[in-house]
């Protein structure tokens, strides 16, 4: 008996199948009164992720009967510098009502070593990941060495982001969530800015390396005058730039309304600039520059210098927090129940090495180094990025 | 130049394509100044009609420059009963905001001469007809004397059934933010069961001949305890019946929460029981026995009946118009928009006979025939509602 | 030492004052040590009982140090049929966050000497009763026989009626939530409505004996055409009847909305025609005539009989349990925290036989007597019914 | 016929009463048709002022018969800059619905001479002035020149500050949303904070000089640790100061939550600091140290230097817009429809120089003056305070 390795796609799941699809399977590996199941939240908040630990143990326990389940506190460093959390069905059993992470979260902390002598020494021959790309690829690191070390352990991975930036799954969990809340921001940003004279509301979403949330929030509401995202650059002055198309739009409606990815504008944002801000993270990512604070200022100062005597307001709404700290909505609720109890059939058939996610609408296992490597830009080719500029008519910004 | 008929899948996709993709075609059949369109929406409300006509009205308007836009009003007999009204971006720029249809709609008044010659003698060459299956067949039958009178009349079709009930596409809009509003209704029945001494919280839910939404609200929430839907019989009575499975219920957990769908048990309600509120409604459809005022009495009866001196509390929440009259969120008006912008690039492309939606995540033209006989029922042999029967242990009601 | 007996309004709180000021004395009565406190909830649901609990326990041990506190489970009939459950702020944590009441609650079970009997049995010598007005009725008998058994055992009560029916205090706690959640039910009504040809939507809200809910929920809406309430008769047929102002409603704008009390109508609804739903409630009093389905069967009527030729829908919409099984909002939230720590101080003073309340905005101890025979009408000779009147232009119904 | 000069109180309303009461009079002073009404907005956005605006239109339309009703748009500089809207019950209808100011708004442009003489030209001989402090001062002006030109023009007021930081009258319109909304702003620091290690939510809200909407969002909370407000001085370093407290509560609970109001500590930050970020805004106003940056940046700064090896996160909220740009709910709703229609009967009955506002619960005339003058600040030494320092257990900062 040894677990199915799908970290590189193995075994193949038929002639005209990309990947395993997910599921329960008539034999199972594990037998439910020897698994120790451990599980881990990373990186940052997403709606969402107390429904998936959750359902995690409320599946193993009600699907298999395992009662052997703990929750690792504070990400990866939980492993090694903590005590696991014994869970249940009735100690999870409020936690979807909650944003957040109860088992707390944190980024970096990742030890190879450590971790992986925690998941030897605590018993866990189960591992479920919840985290995002970097937390994929510390996985990848996990199974790698478990695998070395040929240890009987599961490493399952679960992909959180909230951005939508990870590939090949249709989408992530909480994502619909995000969208939903940044209607709130933008509404606020409208009103603002309709309620003064050339009022221009400015709101910054979430979305580092891919505008999805941004995109999404434009086409959902119908209010945003221009959508500026990572993959699309953008220009400030003169012909067919922002300011040009603002103007145009303060003088023929009264206000404009512009929502910004927290990753767009990297290139043209002077560093000099934000140099009393700029800090790394603790995963060791450059730390973003602030669009949305730099863009505001830009605004000002546009204004100021080609309009002196006319009003302008800019109205800033940065609701990241308030955005992603929101339990899942019904839509996103009963996404992570399905991707929950997909990583549960799976590890209890002995598969290692895999992610689950949906492809085209049917859950399936995903290779993890895929999805550690693969990116999800906004194809600013296609349809919705065409509807985009429909609905706004801003300007493609791509200069002569 | 004639009008591209695809009621019946003509012209054919391609070898390994089941239907024509939506989308902007090279060649427009119309000239813009040409086009005289009439919307109409019919039947029950569902939230997103609004957005469907909104979008309709900007989306010729803003992508093709149409200028000649009517709202019809109030169902298929607006067409001959009354005047059309003129639509443009400015007189529908809010109506996304609300819930219902600002054209109004209702059942019924299908007079197929009246409607075909209305068309005719308006002078409208694009049809857009938004509505749920009857409607569809009325469609049909219009598509087919607009082509014995060899008019060049588009006729193009919106699916709408907020109970999800059309088959072939994946899934029909409003349905998301039905089971949202459908989690409040739940939520509120939980409170009053769990704040109960034996308490039944009882929530009926919409869906005639398909319990979709009764299955997604029940897999978004986590406290109901059963969900009755017309593709699964259920029985009150003995071994493996409701009322054994709610006893241990209240038993183990001192509450329960049922969820019905609107057409579950009609073969168990005796009819004599409420001839006094038989009717049929103006489509000609049967009115549906009230599954949820019927279960409320059985239920009280059968506690009097066995447990004479106990507590006992059944809650019954009917939050149809709750839900259905709600605006779309953020996931349905997106939806919406995709939706119109593909009945619109097919209409000036001067396809006719088809209905937009998407199918496999892909927006395509469907042949109005199959969509006016397709069905949509839950598969009761399928991993959701393995799921439902997993997350709420109820029975499986297969006697003997 | 002796309790102070506020039951009749002794000791006098001064020459210009009508009652006692809430709030801490410098002399407290019982040694925390000593205290043994039992919270028992009664009646229907109202949001923010769970404030009020979990407000009174953390009020307790924070402010006074008291450790042994305990709720009394599913109303009076707790008191003798089952243990009470010892409660601390951590228990009572997040139960602010829930609707309807962890403790639970019942009608009826009033049993004078086994309630008595058992607070003597338990130890308890601080008894906080939650409930309404039947509830003061129970507890002024219970500080009698306490009384006269010569207990030093503290009775203090918390009104609830979200229907605010209450008097001498300005307004109940739960009542602005329940407002604020109607206006859902009214939005939804007016949607059903507008969006149909003759559309009437009716909606049934709480308020048995008095429309305070109806008339502040029309006001705080501005869709409702009619509000109909106890406090004012109405009649349906001829000149000035609800038929004549709804087909001038319907005539001039096309739809209509009414909003009816619970308790409004009583008077005209034939006993006969409900036969079969009439029932006494657990607490002995008269179930209520279903004002709201009686209204929709005669709309219906009037209608055929009148326009049997024009289209006409009525849209009912029954909220109640959505609206009182919601968590407390904010100002809700506040008032039931104020109203927690004023029965805390005055019992920790040795005050008993006492409610509390805000009267003109300041807390107060009220004599339970007064409050258990107080009733609080809306006035409709005053402002606020003077501008339901000028909003609506409903008739006035004084015939004759 | 003359008007009655409210302004310094003037008639005296009687021997026991303050003010004068509001309501309709039995003489009104003006002819239905002689009236011609402008109503202008200035200053920042509140929720309810297009309730406010909508009530008096239709309130002078419905109740009085008046005909001309104008908007001035943008704030005091509208009279004299640009053309005033004409208003009716048709083109206000659903504007309560929305946030913001549909008649806009702005800071500024109080320029005597010019607004006088537009008011003149115009022909209002009722003006209605929708502001906050500032406003009420321009108001005063106002309605001296206009006596002074011996005009028979109305000045009435209606208080805006969402702040509610007006003295005299009970509680702003605007101001209960606001707390209410403050709740997401305060869930989601919650939630950030506690799925973090060594996590601190700051959540920076309203209030320039007074503390109402913390404190009041604070007590409807129970997630808030420490509630900074600016009638509370507070400090950081050593004993009984604010670092100390929160490493306590950090050790104690692994999170806390911060409310600081937006005039809090300003006496504290260095204003160096913030020399980049300094400026007046177009009232003149000096702009507030921004005091949420520089407690997020202490609170860092802070952590690093006394525990530089342990994690620790601070996520700072300002949700200053989502907050104010809401529509009012519904017990906002209602209090607005009352102001709208005091103000109403107060001009029509020929007061001038007068605010409306509810004092203990009534309606009431007051003196412009008066409330021109008056302050409201938080009261630090009675209960409300007493219970936030109760509930958070925070310092009182009064050192040595």
């Amino acid at each position: 008996h040894i677990l199915h390795d799908l970290s590189e796609g193995f075994p193949s799941p038929g002639p005209h199948l990309a990947y395993n699809r997910a599921g329960p399977r008539k034999q199972i590996y594990f037998k439910p009164g020897h698994v120790r199941a451990g599980i881990v939240t990373c990186g940052g908040l997403c709606p969402g992720m107390n429904t998936v630990i959750r359902e995690l143990v409320v599946g193993l326990w009600e699907l298999y009967g395992v009662r052997e389940i703990f929750g690792v506190r504070a990400g990866y460093r939980g492993f090694y510098s903590s005590e696991p959390v014994e869970l249940n069905p009735k100690s999870v059993h409020g936690w979807h009502r909650n944003g957040g992470t109860v088992l707390e979260t944190s980024r970096g902390g990742f030890d190879l070593e450590k971790i992986v002598n925690a998941i030897e020494n605590r018993g866990f021959n189960q591992v479920y990941i919840i985290g995002g790309d970097g937390t994929m690829r510390g996985m990848l690191e996990i199974f790698n060495e478990i695998k070395r070390r040929k240890l009987n352990i599961v490493v399952a991975g679960i992909p959180k982001t909230v951005d939508n930036d990870i590939g090949i799954i249709d989408k992530s969990f909480g994502f619909q969530t995000a969208v939903e809340m940044a209607q709130q921001a933008i509404n606020a940003a409208h009103t603002e800015a309709e309620s003064a004279v050339n009022g221009i509301g400015l709101v910054k979403l979430m979305g580092r390396s891919t505008g999805h949330i941004a995109l999404h929030a434009t086409l959902s509401s119908r209010d945003v005058d221009c959508c500026l995202i990572p993959e699309n650059d953008f220009y400030l002055e003169g012909k067919g730039g922002l300011f040009e198309f603002l103007e145009k739009r303060l003088k023929d409606n009264g206000h404009a309304v512009v929502v910004v990815a927290e990753g767009a504008g990297q290139d043209i944002i002077p560093k000099s600039d934000q140099s009393h801000v700029a800090e790394k993270d603790e995963s060791g990512n450059p730390v973003f520059l602030d669009v949305g604070g730099w863009l505001k200022s830009e605004l000002k100062k546009w204004w100021d210098r080609d309009h002196p005597k006319e009003l302008f307001a800019v109205k800033y709404i940065d609701p990241t927090y308030m955005i992603r700290a929101v339990p899942a909505n019904a839509t996103d609720n009963l996404y992570c129940t399905l991707l929950a109890h997909s990583a549960i059939h799976g590890a209890m058939a002995g598969y290692t090495g895999f992610v689950c996610g949906p492809i085209n609408g049917n859950y399936a296992y995903i290779p993890v180094k895929e999805v550690a490597r693969a990116k999800n830009p906004v194809n600013t080719r296609d349809h919705k990025w065409a509807w985009v500029r429909s609905i706004t008519n801003q300007p493609d910004f791509s200069r002569g």
